[in-house]
């Protein structure tokens, strides 16, 4: 299948955070694949070691450098905040770098939006594909530049978008995703609202009706998404319910081959019918677990999504991406 | 405010279950209240004592014994399973005994909806209570047999119902109540569903669209709700996440002051506004805290509240309503 | 019992802290105590409530005001840095305000050790105890300054001592102390070792002999104590593992006679013997729950004691103190 | 390496408890194995999948069946409680069927030790090895059957042996050994013990002086052991700090040459001196993280190994055994 002669020569920008060392540890055991750098996001640390990631990955991450990335690489992921992902995805692309940007800076099409939710970007380059592997594979393969998507709305669409392709849903009754994320999703930044104590034996809503998510969430399924995130006292992983209004005349086997019928391939995505997923099934895994419960009388539709944050929901899928864009076998590398 | 001239005396049926020795732990410490007895929920074990409640309360929980309940108490906690609860229920009724019921066999007044939740039931003895403390406080103060809310409608109601009450929402549009609970409501029994290896790192969903505490809450609101709970890898404490759409006419400062005017002088209602409550601040409380948020151009409205569910969601809240029933103050011994 | 005839009128220095908020928590609800004001750490920051506390305290934090705190107050609690703490001590047992510090700053007796320590104490005033309740009562009842102990040495001593006074201890053989705390033990601060994924799944050592409650464990035993403490992911509880040898003609029944002698009539310390005590039993308690077992042919002993790290091992046995000081009922109050 | 011309075909009794799982797991994506039956421990289930796995391996749990473990298979694990493991290892060993045993059955070499702590086990038969790879690597790849070693002994012997061997630890001086772990090592079945509640926020202490696995250190390391086993509130790993005391004329310089002369060429043994391992970071892996603090004033030393029991503690070592055994690279296969 890889028609790909020589190894992928890959660099990583922001290493050192969650997703850079999830990135790094997977890229480290890929045989088609080399790391040729993990750079800080900024240029002026000194060289140091991963020591947790010691006999994995035996490197040092070396300061921000973007002429090595612009000349030495095939393929670059920039796991770093959205104004510096901005900045550095442009000058990278024209130099025919290849790149999967692990910000939310190159996800909004529509300028107005993208300029509401994401104000540094300043454009979109010709050859952008959003980069939801399953279902936008054929755009991926030939990307310069992948918007890898969010964790919360990697969860939701994957579950949700068949189903409205279908045309089974009622979008206008409302669309509504109660998602509930491990800290691990609020980065790793040592603050009030990621100090153990305050999230052992507790749960929190944030964000609600104003998370940054909603807006991918939108503008793929077309409509209004009410979206509410919560931390869980977990690590890694996220569970979204997604409550639905369904159409006249749809029924519990429309759905269930709506969702068999785009997904009977895949090799990451388990539907699990009404015996619904957990995190427990899908923590350091890159599947995406979905299962549902249909009230025909009523026409009320339960879906249920799991991925873990920091593989299916970011380095997991942005490694899938790679695999997709040269050809490589999607499974190897990740479980 | 106590016009009582002697201690209450008190008995539990059920007292070394979760609830129940909740229960023995906040009686032991009320100054107006003897717990004459703790009892198991069959009759057949032996005296034991309650080793981790040493220097707390130093009795011994002795076999279930009917005929000292209906002679020597004045009120009595019933923390067994419903179908036990009907049993017990009914004699002590007659026996003039008060009686406060943990389980859901009083809970539903309509005769086929009883009959289909809660089929054990035979009939709802003249003088039970609905006991939602805040919200039903005239019942509950003359009340034979108090039927103790479920925890999960406990935190539901008290969010919901003073907004429904004013008008305020449009329950045809839908209610959708999605509940993240703490593994303590799943009981005391060691079942695959409790062991600790399989909620760590964890989230579920469970007994979506069928859980039966929907029951108390469609009695309440009077529309249908769509009720999903969760578990959560926490040991107390229920959050709940309420999305529901208002009439013509809502603003926000109408939702406030409904809100506000209800509760007012309420010791355990705090209204945390769009400060929104955590799980954290009112475990091992009898709080029910309550924040929310309204989008006023769409009409969509977000409630979040949160409860201990031994506390507020049972134990709590069945020492609150035997002061409303004696006179006295609510708030002595409950944090 | 309270000989005194008005409420005690009590301050505290560093009310934000989580030390602070449980000292605030447990005054608040006190008959004979007054809360007269709740200082945070530094001078410059404005009044603000403490949201969590809403209806059970409904005072504001001031800035530090060390006149107000000299002038005003009969006794006063400092929960703040030990510089902070010996700096605030002197002046205010000089103006013979009673004081009660949290710090490490006063529990050093010899001039050495304390240098060595704890530098930044510049003196020991007379009339200062070390407030190990049950085994210095007579001290703390007139001292002028008491020197709070520390979590880890609460736990270790309350369970060692009683054995080391009868001389049933080989101290010179090795007295080790293995102790597993929360994480609410590294205070507040948002840090990396306080960040919650890098706790969640985890057990970690730190301060491998060269923590400074080690000068503690030894003043009071009297020779070299081995001391590992590890951070285990739960909030509250401290469990310390303590390992010994026993003299020559030490036995079960001395043991156990040595503790039960020691705490028969002491409300705070529950003797489990060999069903050894575990943190969820003294959780959210002022409890010491000790347990031993006793291996008589090798003379190894192993001695579990657990408390609550931030209750009896901080502001639990700073307010049990305080009513020793002033007469009244030890557990009104206290769980 | 490999010099096995096919595939190695083996099967595991007793594949769905928590051993078990892992085993299966990580023998599906193996390139050299083939996994050819996953039994239950059991003869009379019916088949059926293990739907968590689903799209790792799709095969089904078939009932125990002796015959065909002997007749079709190169190599079977025991993953069963140990008198069943005694009843099956001999004869598949007699039929020239290699056996890893993960139970204790054949950990114990001396006959009256073995009868003490493993009385259902008749014999040893010839060619038994235990399976600590990297400390009998030599006795791995030649036996017949593997006693694969207890997570508690994995951990405390690879970080002690070396020492021993070395004459730097003063053995009869004490050896201690103070273990954390995680609730999965309490097995899957749901007991009290198990229960979420009964953990979360807690720590416990169990097997004082009397737990089997100190029959295992005692063996290798040849003196008395004193061993605490604690409950953490976590699901996969072991932390075990480790106290001992140095012959005269040991240095940190002979202490660390002895562990890194043992495991310089190890893949999975990460030495860390004194940046102490944590559980974190050898959770869902092979690895065994050795830190160790010397007090050399005193001749103190603290030694602290970290591995995840399930894997390094059970099947992971397991398959690096069969690894030896055949020839195959270690790493391929395990993280």
């Amino acid at each position: 299948m890889n028609t790909y002669s020589s190894p992928v020569k890959v660099a990583i920008a922001g290493a050192t955070g969650y997703a850079g060392q999830e990135l790094v540890t997977l890229l480290a055991r890929h045989p088609h694949i080399t790391l040729a750098a993990a750079m800080s996001s900024s240029a002026d640390s000194a060289e140091r070691p991963l020591p947790r990631l010691a006999r994995l990955w035996n490197g040092k991450v070396e300061p921000l450098n973007t002429d090595r990335l612009a000349n030495e690489m095939d393929l670059v992921f920039l796991a770093v905040p959205e104004k510096a992902a901005a900045d550095l995805a442009l000058p990278l692309v024209e130099a025919n770098v290849r790149v999967i940007d692990l910000s939310g800076a190159f996800r909004i099409r529509d300028t107005a939006d993208r300029a509401r939710w994401y104000p540094t970007t300043k454009s979109l380059p010709a050859g952008t594909a959003y980069g939801l592997t399953e279902l936008f594979r054929n755009d991926v393969k030939d990307a310069r530049l992948i918007a890898n998507p969010g964790c919360y709305p990697t969860a939701a669409l994957l579950a949700m978008l068949p189903l409205v392709k279908a045309g089974l849903i009622d979008t206008a009754a409302g669309v509504i995703v109660d998602a509930k994320s491990g800290i691990s999703g609020a980065g790793r930044a040592a603050t009030d609202r990621t100090h153990f104590s305050e999230n052992h034996g507790s749960v929190a809503a944030y964000g609600v009706l104003g998370h940054r998510h909603v807006a991918e969430m939108e503008q793929e399924v077309g409509s209004t998404v009410t979206f509410v995130p919560h931390l869980v006292p977990l690590d890694r992983g996220i569970l979204e319910t997604i409550y639905l209004r369904t159409t006249a005349g749809t029924t519990g086997e429309k759905i269930s081959a709506a969702l068999h019928a785009t997904y009977a391939d895949e090799p990451f995505i388990r539907l699990t019918g009404d015996a619904l997923p957990e995190i427990k099934h899908v923590a350091w895994t890159n599947f995406c677990d979905i299962g549902w419960k249909f009230d025909a009388p009523s026409g009320r539709l339960v879906l249920v999504s799991c991925i873990d944050n920091l593989v299916k929901g970011a380095a997991g899928q942005a490694l899938q991406n790679v695999k997709v864009m040269y050809g490589f076998e999607e499974r190897t590398g990740l479980l």
